[in-house]
């Protein structure tokens, strides 16, 4: 067999060796999940599966329906797993899904998916990594790197803007260049720079006016030839329109297929298609099965990966998933002795993931109740609520408050059902079902040790929370949740996740709700680059929990913090993270660059660096940061790439947006990109430009005297009317004649002095 | 003389008898403030000259400075005169000002600016009239009015898009269609459509990538197509870039004169121009000189106009411009024999217009103090502060405290210096400077029954606003504003004034400061339809005074509003004024729409009219209000045209936007608009619409027959999964068989519906 296997190996044929016909079937999957096949050219059908956090594969590989999918550990998704700012257990977790892969003959998993959260109410929000594409490009590659790992391929999605539910599949996004580069573009640009990714799955929507699928800035331009990305992209589920122009825009993979290759081997017959292009994309489906040959072959051979060892990680991955965002009187851990009530239907039916393409059928799956159960803790439990949309009842309520009387303590597990978010809807509301707050706050009045336990895959408001002396904001955790939310609720483990969304309780602060979810087909991106904790931080609106927060059972202090130029654009920033406290734990250590005035309307802060540190009690370490002139940089529309501006940049190192230990400065270089001077340069351009005040240095002084009085007039409020001016428009406040000659000499003295 | 001037008249020739080089001659100014000519022919280069708010011809009109103007009446400034929403006395200075023109032979004046005060620290907001566009063009248009029934011109500026200072002679302004359509066109739509101005000028800015001096859509498809604009175009001073691309876009005057005609020519001869199209262009000018003749010629013939009459007209603008925002303890008006102590230099040296283009050099001044002696009211008067940016000296402060000590009440002039404020740049802050806070806050100490009188063209902040028991907002008041600020200080006039513009204190709940200047050359208009009062009270963000917001020396009540449908899309409404106080007053009735729930994100409600009903006290007067379907329609980006949409609509009456005495509902009938469906219109789309619904309901019964099991799953999740996929792409969650059947034959029988 394996002798075989390497003789098929040795004879896999070239896209150059394959005729049009057999090009043009590997450019559209064989079924709806596999990819395109020759098979009797020894090009299979390898099988491509949903994701992103487990393995989704079908029974049935020729059919939609994936409901009763293959079992797999469901780790948790992007919505827990993001606030463990920890790389390294996300990897963690990507290396456990690359051998469930193997075992499975999937030779790519459907994720991550690293669309910015750019409103609260975004549907998918639970899949996806965070309101700030720093974070969730460094953590989500994690798991690509994790899967990879094992030979297994990710397919890096939803490329590019597929920030809401709402018309999905038509909706043009009209963003700004520098709000894509800024914001929806760096989580792609960082993974695929530094783990390349073996495909890029394209988003459904359109992009400033074209479906991504047949986008070839998107594509090509940025993707392969700017970043240098080597895969393959595949289109979303029914992205593709037009297969040509799919094609000819990069798209390697129509997914699913829709028997339309004769089309595509015609489109190259009329010329509408060059041969070399249906090649190269054909090549591409030859070098990803290449690829993921020698896994499949494993997982062909009966590979096994262990159940039980998968369920740890995914309890480990649930532990640092957490964020303690309350707690008052250290009202957690829970001290043994304690007398619990448990309430909440969630602690026994556990909302642990959400709805749509990422649904895992979970090997295992644990609930508060069983984690109680195996810790043989007694624990008085009432539902107080239904899951499903029915009124509230009494005697639910009544229970309830029976219970949080006879206790010290109440756990109470809130959240959003499973109908409340699901990919292919938004949410229209902020706020949790009223029957659950009518219960909290009922329980409140019974017993005032309320802990609050919250499972959603999104933010949601907090008016309630006065009621609670602690809130753990759990997300959702994967299968192994109710096991590791003991875990943190007992004090085996101290809690160290970090908000990677800000929590609002109000929606009109929010500055995309003036145009979400769009209309008409289109939506605007109106805010810009001031998305999250960029605009709540420069705006100065209130929050009730800031972008990074999170609290721990022990105490940190951050100190120390210096700064030092490494070069022209770049520097090395170190710190001090002590544990302050008497509990092992971890503090996240961040770094947000503050950049002084500049050209363009800039955030406050954002993040450039992070690391999360483990110290035993007393302990204490120095994180060193190096950050380069991305660092600094925005995107100009201008110079049509990343600029610098020289000047004195704030950082600030810290354990949340709005907790900033220590401020330090940096002087930065400018780059030295300007703009040639034109005669639609204003005055006032050529007056701040190097060379454009030289000559006017010269000039002005020569017109003073040919004219025998000052050329530009003694009056501040002229002068300001005048930096406005082109130089060849001052015609409007100097006489003709001066200002023809002013814009004339001054445009030969310039030429002259650039040489 | 009329002998001649009927003959010259009757033999004035018409753009085709002139040759190409004369018909060139005609679309360029003869110098910086006359109009083309062909003096030859019997075209006479007639005067055109600044304005708004009066009249500001130049000493020399062969020169562009306008320093030394000839002396003529200055009106308020739109900033004050918009307050009055009184298009009868708009109207009124209107006609002084045509008499004006007459006198001194002025064919046209540049006025007025009808541009949206989209963020108030643009700043020229002192010379427009409204962040609202229906405020804007029902106050403008009085004036439009006003001036051509003189028979003399009106230029309505700048068109369109110039809502900033910065970098306004080459900025993109990139904007949604819909936010032109509902914001920033209104004004100039309703006075084109109304008042047919002799004239439109063009703006410098460009408008989604256009110059507008140079954009066909701004300047003949809605200008001239839609709207049916009979006028000429000219440019902003020195806004034309390429004579032949402004002349093909339906640009009739360039202004100032390049001397570049022989170009115009050439363009002709080498077919870029073709010669119907400048002979059009050309005609407009003959078409304006024939209008303008009869008042040149009158002017000629030794008209005058009586300078004391037109100061009482401003006087009477002015009382009307003011905005009394608050009144403790009936502080104003000053009773008779009150000891007064009148602080801050505004009080001698009036800030009562802007500076820039329309700087008028007024026949007289009126200085708050000049008023006093008129009227022989004895004060004490210290300066307070200076005016220019100089340090504060405790003297200054001293002086002001005792002068306060002394008296019962303090009547305190604050406000912004000429040079916080100006055509050229916008400011940066809302803030009135901090020296004159320092004395309020001084003088508050000393004596606690301080008026504070506001001098400044745009919004300021008032976070000083407990120092003061009473507070009038005069804005700018012309030339006369010192005798008007008398009359109603003393309770001769009892104050009408409503905002036009939100007075907040806080730039970060401004809606366009995200993108406020904008940057690189661009700035995006990204808060789409939600300018002013329409973010501030759909976002229920804090304001200090509230657009439509102004007090009176007597009360009102509103009652008895009632609403009646007067056809399809339009409505009747009555409501009742009554003057419940003991002085004689104006109050303001003011009619805002609140839609339901539609297809695109609108507004909690907009100004759709306003009346102002002057009544004696215990007086009452009921007011009608006809509206038409613009009442209740958005532009719709997909039918490229105004929609209503059926349902019941909130009228609002009362009279503030924020006060709102009565809301009672009509019902609007849908105007019928659809779109024809598609294969990518959505399941959900084909459900909603009449017609698709029908076919959907005649073609699964039939497919479930078929197929032997219902097609649309009974899963909630799964139909508004569905609710957003194409019609073609319901493969995504049916199976390809069904999807392309149901796609096949819904489309058949939609088909055969529709016939």
């Amino acid at each position: 067999m394996s002798e075989q296997n390497s003789q098929q190996k040795a004879t896999l044929p070239q896209a150059k060796d394959l005729s049009v016909e057999e090009q043009a079937a590997l450019t559209s999957g064989t079924n709806p999940w596999s990819i395109g096949s020759v098979p009797e050219k020894g090009l299979p059908n390898y099988t491509i599966t949903d994701g992103p956090h487990g393995l989704r594969k079908a029974q049935n590989l020729e059919g939609m329906d994936v409901d009763a999918a293959v079992p797999a550990t469901c780790f948790p998704p992007a919505a827990g797993m993001s606030s463990s700012w920890n790389p390294d257990l996300i990897k963690k977790t990507g290396e456990a899904m690359g051998e469930e892969c193997i075992q499975e003959q999937v030779a790519v998993i459907l994720g991550p998916g690293v669309n910015i959260k750019r409103n609260p109410l975004g549907g998918r929000c639970f899949e996806f990594w965070s309101e700030d594409p720093y974070l969730a490009g460094h953590e989500a590659v994690g798991e690509v790197e994790g899967i990879q790992s094992k030979g297994i391929g990710t397919s890096l999605k939803h490329f590019a803007a597929n920030n809401q539910e709402t018309d999905r599949l038509r909706i043009n996004a009209r963003i700004s260049e520098r709000a894509m580069r800024e914001i929806y573009l760096p989580a792609f640009e960082h993974i695929i720079k530094t783990a390349q990714p073996w495909t890029v799955m394209c988003s459904y929507n359109r992009v400033n006016g074209e479906y991504s699928s047949q986008n070839h800035w998107l594509l090509t331009d940025v993707l392969r030839k700017e970043w240098g990305f080597k895969g393959i992209v595949m289109s979303d589920w029914g992205a593709v329109h037009d297969r040509a122009a799919a094609l000819n825009a990069g798209l390697n993979l129509e997914m699913p297929p829709t028997k339309t290759d004769d089309k595509v081997v015609h489109a190259v017959r009329d010329g509408q298609i060059k041969p070399e292009q249906l090649e190269d994309m054909a090549q591409g489906m030859i070098d990803l099965v290449t690829k993921a040959r020698p896994a499949m072959e494993k997982g062909a051979a009966g590979y096994r990966y262990d159940i039980d060892e998968h369920d740890e990680v995914a309890r480990e991955a649930a532990r640092e998933a957490m964020v303690l965002l309350k707690n008052e009187d250290g009202l957690l851990p829970v001290k043994p002795g304690t007398k619990l009530a448990v309430i909440g239907e969630f602690a026994r039916t556990p909302r642990y993931q959400g709805a749509g393409s990422s649904l895992i059928n979970p090997n295992k799956l644990t609930s508060f109740l069983d984690a109680l159960k195996e810790r043989g803790v007694d624990a008085q439990f009432a539902p107080g609520f239904t899951l499903d949309g029915s009124e509230q009842t009494q005697a639910l309520t009544d229970e309830a408050v029976s219970a949080a009387k006879g206790a010290d303590t109440v756990l109470l597990f809130l959240g959003l059902p499973a109908e409340a978010e699901s990919e292919g809807f938004d949410r229209t509301t902020l706020d949790i079902p009223a029957k659950q707050v009518e219960v909290l706050k009922a329980v409140a009045t019974a017993n005032k040790n309320v802990v609050v336990i919250l499972s959603n895959g999104s933010v949601v408001s907090m008016p309630w929370q006065g009621e609670a002396k602690s809130i753990i904001e759990t997300w959702l955790l994967g299968q192994a949740g109710g096991a590791a939310t003991a875990d943190v609720v007992f004090g085996d483990v101290n809690p160290s996740g970090k908000l990677a969304q800000t929590i609002i309780n109000n929606l009109d602060d929010d500055p995309s709700m003036m145009n979400w979810p769009g209309e008409e087909g289109h939506v605007d991106y109106g805010e810009g680059v001031f998305v999250g904790y960029r605009y709540y931080d420069t705006f100065h609106k209130p929050v009730v929990y800031p972008f990074g927060y999170g609290m721990s059972y022990t105490t940190f202090e951050i100190s120390d913090v210096h700064a030092q130029k490494s070069g022209p654009q770049s520097a090395r920033v170190t710190a001090r993270v002590t544990n302050t406290g008497s509990l092992p734990g971890a503090e996240v250590v961040q770094l947000y660059v503050a950049p002084p005035a500049c050209k363009v309307a800039r955030p406050v802060h954002e993040l450039k660096a992070f690391k999360k540190v483990f110290l035993e009690p007393g302990a204490s370490e120095e994180v060193t940061f190096d950050l380069d002139s991305r660092a600094f940089a925005y995107w100009s529309e201008q110079f049509e790439g990343w600029k610098v501006e020289g000047g004195s940049y704030g950082i600030e190192v810290g354990s949340s947006s709005r907790d900033i230990a220590q401020i330090v400065d940096v002087d930065v270089d400018d780059d030295g990109k300007r703009m040639k001077l034109t005669e639609w340069s204003t005055y006032g351009e050529w007056a701040d430009d190097p060379v454009g005040s030289q000559a006017l240095n010269t000039v002005l002084p020569e017109l003073e005297k040919k004219y025998g009085h000052p050329i530009i007039p003694d009056s501040q409020l002229i002068v300001m009317f005048l930096r406005s001016a082109p130089l060849s428009g001052m015609s409007m406040l100097l006489s003709a004649e001066i200002a023809q000659d002013l814009y004339t000499r001054t445009m030969e003295e310039y030429e002259k002095i650039r040489g």
